[in-house]
């Protein structure tokens, strides 16, 4: 998937003039300076060389020659050997175009040779615990571009509400979200979010996580989930999807195919994290299939087979699959273009995941360092930054087989209200990391662009938060 | 400061109904059941008694009695002896009214008795660190009178910035300020904000820090602060207010006497904290003028040399004065009617604060548990609400003197973009802590009115944050 943009800025211009860009940033350093001696004295930061550019390109050679930009005088013309065709929107070159104190833009002479480092720079939005109204999504899609993400791994259902819209089963989002018709995402809702992201360069991966994580599927979906037993009797609850039955798979078989025709991608997200076994322990044709299968107490067991065969049946769509990293771990015979969801840990455990799965020959993505749910006070962004995905140990051929990363933020705590702040410009620090070069580490250096590249989003009008004590020079209009 | 409030609900209407209030509430309580599963399992969550009232009055009376609100038949009438006069405007009123799915609005015959446990209920606003638009800060007053918070400490200028445009030194804010324009208060917006706080029932309280946290101040106003020295040579860089100039004191004098007649209320915070003595040490001036005074190294005597003075001015501008707890600490002598406000340490170290504070006769207001800049992940909103400002070792007499709180709000990370869900509804519990009786300490009842009154917030196009996993009926339309 790694693709290479390469361009040359080419302008005429009616006079020169003096670059104007870093009096705004000499301005801001100045201020900040005050502020570091306080708290974060360890960061000494200086206009970057780059100014603004976020994330930063693979190769930048910036002159001080600088060109005013005029309507009567500009065009965009691609050098000759660029593979970027007519309809490449360059977010790029905006970040170059800077402005003096009247409005006039400038741009200075600029030759950038670009590709991203991996070819899977995701984030994933959670819109189960809250329901996230279209205008939250579309503007995030927007953001999301800015930062060069070209993933949107949409976890769109889960315990807490069911929201998509079946063509197929209505009744799940009819009983299972939390209001049948302002809670909704209909097929109209889903078609524009995946041709907004299209247009934007950005895939849209859903994620229907089975089989637990489906509190909400059973609303709708009588005997999809698994009955609870209280002793000898059902105790009205209910548990993980009910791996034994065929009705299961029934199900299973027409709602996947429904999805692989909605969902143009080439990969659907299965989930199958956090199974619980307390429920299937609890009852008895569970047990009395357990015996039957030999599977013995190893309820790991049940939960491969029921994930075999739903693997088995997305196989069918022609869709490629990627699983959280516990299905993995329960060894489920995988197809070779699996991809593998790393999310649990600390460092050193993430890192032997990693390494255990790119030795199993399989391709991974890592989110663990950078689940953004997890908020604490000062500038956790430098720790999100400084994570690796290909920092373990093993071979080469094993590097390669990351091929990038997600930021999640999930929804327990975020809805339409507090999201775009908080994951922005957290997530940019992500999408560096996934964007550029493995030795772009300065963190002087990305906090000098990254705040100027938070104000610029600002000024677009995302409510990306501060880093720390300082202004933009166009403050954000909302509340 | 206590005032009490008390009417009574009569209501003509055109027919009985049935109350459907808790339809909404029982759908939210049967989502939130299945969340807790997950993480929050001490959380036992019923829909409360008392519905969405927050802060919950001292005394309320619900009956199962419900009223169709229609507009042709709709008027409120005061108790005989209620306290509250026409220009009332019963927030508590608008919590009781609820809507069935069509949007038809009714109230259950409620008799409330009420009125507020502390004087003082205040929310600390920080616009140096980053400038806030005035929308923003009209939008958190708007808010402040919806949780009946009637104090705004306006902590205005700092070391970052000075967006105080004073007539009479108005260098202060041009060199000041982050930008001399665009980021300013100037008279009329200082003025808009005034009003716009009494109309709904809230004090301005500003407050101008010295002798620290002045570094913004040193930019318009030359000799105001004390210059660092190097060895034998000024380093170029400048520290606290210097104590020992007369120009200083004329200045303070000039500018005190401005803010006295800007800001109405009968108080001014002057500040004092965190003055660090390094610069001082430094200058040769200062260490004279420490051996002619006979302050050996004690450089605290200084410190309270300097606060003496300028109490002594604050004083002949006929306004109270808060400072912040040093003050106290370093046994300045204080007016009687000074309010000490305590900000530091643990809650062994603030309780003991509290505790030596009351001992020696002084008001005082508590903060420490309430520094809702500081962010974690979870449902922090719990531990606000448990802190209590009478919880330390004293008398009756001494838990007299405490007149409240303030949730602060300081402004490293917090801008625009992310002020109004950071600080609603986590400031809400603060706001129930300091209104409510004593006892009102239900964690399960305050989560389930809090889910409501959040949701309220948010209908009335306040960004209030989630608590956890839930939706609102009408949902966030900004982004």
């Amino acid at each position: 998937m790694s693709t290479t943009l390469k361009f040359t800025a080419l302008l005429l211009a009616l006079s020169l003039c003096r670059g104007l860009r870093h009096d705004y940033i000499d301005n801001y350093i100045d201020n900040y300076i005050d502020e570091v001696t306080e708290e974060e004295a360890e960061l000494v930061a200086q206009p970057s060389k780059y100014g603004s550019l976020w994330p930063l390109p693979q190769k930048v050679q910036l002159s001080e020659v600088s060109f005013k930009l005029t309507s009567s005088s500009f065009r965009i013309v691609d050098a000759k050997d660029s593979t970027a065709g007519p309809s490449c929107s360059l977010e790029t070159f905006s970040q170059l175009v800077y402005e003096d104190e009247y409005g006039a833009k400038s741009i200075n002479s600029t030759t950038i040779s670009d590709f991203p480092r991996f070819a899977h720079r995701g984030i994933l939005l959670d819109s189960s615990r809250h329901f996230l109204p279209i205008k939250v999504i579309l503007a995030n899609l927007e953001t999301m571009a800015m930062n060069k993400i070209n993933v949107f791994h949409w976890h769109i259902v889960d315990d807490q509400s069911f929201p998509y819209l079946s063509r197929t089963f209505p009744q799940l989002s009819q009983q299972g979200a939390y209001h049948p018709y302002t809670h909704v995402y209909t097929p109209a809702d889903v078609k524009m979010v995946i041709e907004f992201a299209r247009l934007r360069g950005i895939r849209v991966i859903p994620e229907f996580d089975t089989p637990g994580h489906t509190q909400s599927w059973g609303k709708g979906q009588p005997d999809l989930l698994t009955p609870c037993y209280s002793g000898s009797k059902p105790s009205g609850t209910f548990g993980p999807v009910n791996p034994i039955l065929n009705t299961t798979y029934d199900f299973m078989s027409q709602f996947f195919k429904e999805i692989s025709a909605v969902f143009p991608d080439a990969y659907v997200h299965l989930g199958g994290d956090e199974v619980d076994f307390t429920c299937w322990k609890s009852n008895p044709d569970i047990q009395k299939f357990m015996d039957q299968q030999g599977f013995g107490q190893d309820y790991s067991k049940l939960e491969s087979f029921y994930i075999q065969k739903l693997l088995d049946i997305v196989t069918t769509t022609e869709k490629g699959y990627t699983i959280w990293q516990e299905v993995f771990d329960n060894g489920v015979k995988l197809k070779p273009d699996t991809l593998i969801h790393v999310w649990k840990g600390n460092q050193q455990q993430y890192q032997n995941e990693m390494a255990n799965v790119t030795s199993s020959g399989y391709r991974t993505l890592l989110s663990t360092p950078w689940y953004l749910n997890r908020i604490s006070y000062g500038q956790d962004w430098q720790g999100h930054y400084k994570a690796d995905p290909q920092d373990f140990k093993g071979t080469e051929a094993q590097k390669k087989l990351v091929i990038g990363g997600e930021a999640c933020l999930w929804g327990e705590y975020v809805d339409a209200t507090n999201l775009t702040p908080r994951l922005w410009p957290r997530a940019s620090a992500v999408a560096e990391r996934l964007w550029s070069a493995k030795d772009v580490t300065d963190i002087n250096d990305a906090f000098s662009r990254l705040s100027v590249h938070r104000c610029r989003m600002v000024d677009r009008g995302i409510p990306a938060e501060p880093l720390f004590s300082s202004y933009c020079p166009h403050e954000y209009k909302g509340i």
